[in-house]
C-alpha cells in the first residue's frame, strides 16, 4: 500500500529501552510503541467478486438514489462544480446524484496515511496503511462505576475518563467527547472539552463538531497551543462527522466537515447504521450503504481542500429483532466491520470502524464477550482509528469507569497479537529442545531465560493466580478489581507538564468565548 | 480439499423449517445444524515460508531429538517395523528416531473428513474439512456455581452438566469428562460416565483413556448401544490422548490409542503445551513441537488401523512470567491456534484446537473476554473439533456451571458469525433502500419484513434492553442471569428416549464390571 509517510523502525518507536519486567504485573514494556504497526495479515472475508458487487451497488445507491444534503448551499455548489446532478428537494434540501466512479475520483486526493500531532511529539500518530490507534468511546452523556451507579456524565466525570486514558499505555489518542460534560452548558462545553484534552493529555484528540463556531473555536485553540503556521502545515485535530442515514448529510455535519478541512485538519466520515431501522436490514446492503454514505461526506473533505485528511468509517449495528433495540458486539456486524477494512484498502484509504462495543448495563461476562466480539474485528479488519476501544457500555449511553480499564487492559493484549509470531532459527527454539531431550522440562534453559521478559503479555488486570491463592486475597472478582484499578490509576495520575504561557492564553481564549455569548442548554 | 464424505447441502441439515421467531429470546431456528458448515475464509496468519520452516523443525524433532516411548514394548515394534529408528533408554523406555517425511508418509492413510456416530443419526457430527464441532469442557476435577462456589466434582454434577450441553442447540457434541465424578471410584467412573452421555444425551462422545481396559470398556459399551458390526465399521466413540510433553508418549496412552484404533474408533492426538515449562517459550518453538508430538501420536493410530479417524490437536499455553502460573486466553496461544489450523490444513488433517479457557475464578468479564480470545482463534483457524467449548474457568480446574450456559450462548453466536455473509442481489437490498429514498428508515420495507426472522443472531441471556427496562426488572448481570439460566434448562430437561432393553443392557454390564473388582481411589 502505498503511503504517504515513511513509518519509523519497529525498533525506533519500540525505543531501546529494555527494562527488566517490573514485579508489578501489566508493564509489557516491550509492547510500548506511540501506535500499533499491524505485523499480521488482515482477515479478509469475502471474494473480490463479492466487494465488487458491494462496491457497484454503493455506485448505484451515489447514482440512481442520491445522497440528500440540508441547509449548506456551499456544500452543494462544491459538489455541483466537481460535476454531481443537483435536484432541488425543497428550499434548503438538494439530492445530489453522481456519476459511477465520480466519488471515487475525487477521493483520490485523500491521503493513504497521514500524521496526527500530539502536543508531546513522541505521541503524534500516523493513521492509515498498517498503523492503528486505539482512542476512549466516544458520546456517552452517561457514566457509571460500580460505587455510585449511573448518572449524567459532568466535567469532572470528563476530565477523569481523559486522565485514565492519558495513565493507559495501551491507548493512542485521546478520544474525543469522552462523555458528555452535562454540567457544562451545551453552547460552552466545547470549550472545556478540548482544554481538557489539551491539559490532561498529551496525546492527539477529537474537537467539536456539533456546530461549525464550536469547531472552529477548537482549531483556533489548537492554533494556540501549537501556533498558526503549524495548524496550517500539518493535522493536529479531527471532527467526526456523522451522516444522517440512510443517505442525508444535514448542513451542521457538512458545514463542519468545511472546516475542518479548509483548516487542512482530519475529519472522519461515520454512517451509524441500524440495520432494518436506517440501511437494509442485511449486512450486504448496509455496508454498500455505508460505504456510498462515507465515501460521499469524505469527497466534500477532498473538494474543500485537496490532500486534507479524511476517514472512511463504518459503525454497523444490529437490533433486537423482537424490541427493536440496537445490539452491539454481535456477530453480523463483527463480519461487517471487516468487509469495511477489505473496502477502506481497495480505496487506499484510513478506516474507522468498531471498538469495544457493547449493551450490558455491568461491567460483567456480557461486557466483555461482546467486546470482544466487536474489538477483535477492529483489529482483524486492519481498521486505523478505533474510537470506542474503551468505556462502552450500555448500547453507547453510558461511559464506565470500570470497563475503561478493563479495555484498555485488553488493548494492551491485542498490542501483543497485533505483533504475530515471529519464526526464525531462534524462535523456533529447536536447541533448546535438544539441550535436554524428551521429557525434561525447559525452565531453566538459556533459551527460556533469553526470551522471559517478552515471550507473553502480563496483563495487569486478570487474576491468573491458583484458586486457593485468589481466595486467600478476599476472592476478589473482575470488576472490583477494575474498580480499585481507576482509583489507583486517578490518584497516581500526574498532568503532563504544560508551557504556563500556553495554558494561560488557552485559559484566556475560553474565558473571553465564554464571556461573549449567554450560556444555553439546548 | 478433499473430504471422504459428501456433506449435505446446507438446506437439507439445516431443515426445511422456517418456525416463526418466538417471543421467548434466544431461539435463532434457523441456525440449528448437526454441526457446523464454516462458510468463512480461515484466518491464515503465516505466510508459506514461515509454516515451512515451522515444519522442517517439527521434522527435525522427529529426526535429531526423537520422541520417547514407554512401556509400551507393541508400539514401538509398530514403529520400529514402519522404519523408526529406535534406540534404548532403559528397560522400558525407548528413543525413536523418524526420518524426514516418513510420518508425514504414515499419516497419508488418515482420513481427512470423518463421520462420528451418535445413537440419535440425526446428530451425527462430521469432523474434518469445513465441518466444525463444539464440545463441552474436559477434565475439571473441581466444579463451581454462584450458589455452593467451587467444590469436587460428582456424578451428580457430570450428569447435570452433560444435560446443559444436551439442552443446548449450539454444541454438537456430548464431550467426556465433562467434569471428574469424584465421588466414584476411580477405576469404576468411567462406567458412570460412558452412561450418563449415553443416557442424557444421545449426540455423540468421548470415552475413557486413563486405563487400557477402561478405554476397551468404553468401546464395549457402544457396541451394546450401537451394535457390535456397526462399531467394527462406524466411528462411533473417540479418545483424547494427552502426550507427555516434551516429547514423550506413555504407554497408557500409547495403549489406549491402540485399543480405539484397533476397533476403528477416532482418537485425538494432544499435545497440552505450557511454554517455557514443557516446550519452547517461544511461539514459533511450541507450535512446531506440537506439530511433532501430535503427528507422531496420530501415525500410531494410522500404524493399527490405516483409515482409523484420527484427529491432530494442540492445546497451546502460556504462564505467567512472574509467578509461573499457566495463563489462558491470552494472545500469544491465540495466534498459536490460527496457525496450527494452518498446518493441519497443510496435513489434510481434522484438528481439535483452542476452546473457550480463562483463568478467571468467577463467571465475569476476565472470564468472558479471555474465553472469547481463545474461542475466536479457535473458529477462524478452522478447528473441526473445539473440545472446551463450555464450562472452563479456574485454569480448567473447575468447570463453571455460569459459564457454561455463557459459553454456548457464544457459540450459538459463532453458528452466525460461521455463517458469514451472503453477497447477492437481494441481501444487497439496493430496492429497499430506493424504496423510500434518503432520510426515510426502513422499518416496514417488504426487505426488512422478509428478513426479519433471520437477520441477526438473538442472544438468549444478553441483556439488550434500555437500561431503565434491565433496571426495572431488577438490575440483574450476567452471571445471575446464567445462574437462574442453567436451573431453568435442568429444570425442563427431558432425557431423549432410549430403549428399554438397551438401557438394561448398559446397566447390566456396568453392573457386571463394577462387580468384577474392588474399588480403586486412585
Amino acid at each position: 500500500m502505498e503511503t504517504a509517510v515513511q513509518p519509523p523502525s519497529r525498533r525506533a518507536r519500540r525505543g531501546s529501552s529494555k527494562a527488566a519486567r517490573s514485579a508489578q504485573p501489566g508493564q509489557n514494556l516491550h509492547l510500548r510503541v506511540p501506535f500499533i504497526t499491524r505485523k499480521i495479515p488482515t482477515y479478509d472475508l469475502l471474494s473480490e467478486e463479492a466487494l465488487e458487487k458491494i462496491e457497484a451497488t454503493a455506485d448505484r445507491i451515489l447514482a440512481e438514489i442520491g445522497i440528500e444534503f440540508r441547509e449548506d448551499p456551499e456544500a452543494v455548489r462544491l459538489f455541483r462544480e466537481a460535476g454531481a446532478k443537483v435536484t432541488e428537494v425543497s428550499a434548503q434540501a438538494w439530492n445530489l446524484k453522481f456519476e459511477p466512479g465520480m466519488i471515487r475520483e475525487i477521493l483520490r486526493t485523500a491521503p493513504a496515511r497521514f500524521v496526527q500531532h500530539a502536543r508531546n511529539p513522541a505521541n503524534n500518530v500516523e493513521i492509515g496503511g498498517d498503523a492503528m490507534v486505539f482512542a476512549p468511546s466516544y458520546g456517552s452523556p452517561f457514566v457509571m462505576d460500580l460505587d455510585n451507579g449511573r448518572r449524567y456524565g459532568t466535567i469532572a466525570d470528563f476530565e477523569n475518563l481523559v486522565k485514565l486514558a492519558q495513565s493507559s499505555p495501551w491507548l493512542h489518542h485521546s478520544g474525543g467527547t469522552i462523555c458528555e460534560p452535562t454540567d457544562v452548558p451545551v453552547n460552552k462545553r466545547h470549550l472545556d472539552m478540548v482544554y481538557a484534552h489539551m491539559r490532561y493529555s498529551d496525546r492527539a484528540f477529537l474537537g467539536s463538531i456539533t456546530a461549525p463556531e464550536r469547531a472552529a473555536d477548537s482549531i483556533e485553540m489548537c492554533r494556540v497551543l501549537f501556533g498558526a503556521d503549524f495548524v496550517d502545515q500539518n493535522c493536529v485535530i479531527m471532527g467526526n462527522f456523522n451522516t444522517t442515514s440512510p443517505l442525508v448529510l444535514d448542513g451542521v455535519t457538512t458545514a463542519g466537515i468545511r472546516t475542518y478541512a479548509e483548516a487542512g485538519q482530519g475529519s472522519i466520515h461515520l454512517p451509524f447504521l441500524l440495520g432494518g431501522a436506517v440501511s437494509p436490514l442485511t449486512m450486504a446492503g448496509s455496508i454498500a450503504q455505508c460505504l456510498a454514505e462515507s465515501m460521499s461526506s469524505c469527497a466534500l473533505a477532498q473538494l474543500v481542500r485537496p490532500g486534507a485528511p479524511t476517514i472512511l468509517a463504518g459503525f454497523l449495528s444490529s437490533m433486537s429483532l423482537r424490541s427493536g433495540s440496537p445490539t452491539f458486539g454481535t456477530p453480523e456486524p463483527a463480519l461487517g466491520s471487516l468487509v469495511m477494512g477489505q473496502l477502506a484498502r481497495r480505496l487506499n484509504m484510513p478506516l474507522r470502524c468498531a471498538g469495544n462495543f457493547s449493551t450490558s448495563k455491568r461491567p460483567d461476562g456480557q461486557a466483555m464477550q461482546q467486546a470482544m466480539m466487536s474489538m477483535m474485528s477492529a483489529v482483524q479488519g486492519g481498521a486505523n482509528y478505533i474510537l470506542h476501544s474503551a468505556g462502552f457500555v450500555d448500547g453507547l449511553l453510558s461511559m464506565s469507569y470500570e470497563k475503561f480499564v478493563m479495555d484498555t487492559d485488553m488493548c494492551g493484549a491485542l498490542h501483543a497479537y497485533l505483533g504475530g509470531i515471529d519464526v526464525n532459527e531462534d524462535t523456533l527454539g529447536f536447541e533448546a529442545l535438544a539441550q535436554n531431550g524428551p521429557g525434561e522440562h525447559l525452565f531453566g534453559t538459556e533459551h527460556t531465560l533469553r526470551h522471559y521478559e517478552t515471550a507473553y503479555w502480563d496483563s495487569a488486570l486478570n487474576d491468573d493466580q491458583p484458586f486457593e491463592t485468589w481466595e486467600e486475597q478476599g476472592s476478589v472478582d473482575y470488576a472490583q478489581r477494575a474498580n480499585k484499578r481507576w482509583k489507583d490509576i486517578l490518584n497516581a495520575y500526574e498532568a503532563p507538564p504544560m508551557d504556563e504561557a500556553t495554558d494561560e492564553a488557552l485559559k484566556d481564549f475560553i474565558a473571553r468565548k465564554k464571556a461573549s455569548v449567554a450560556d444555553a442548554w439546548y
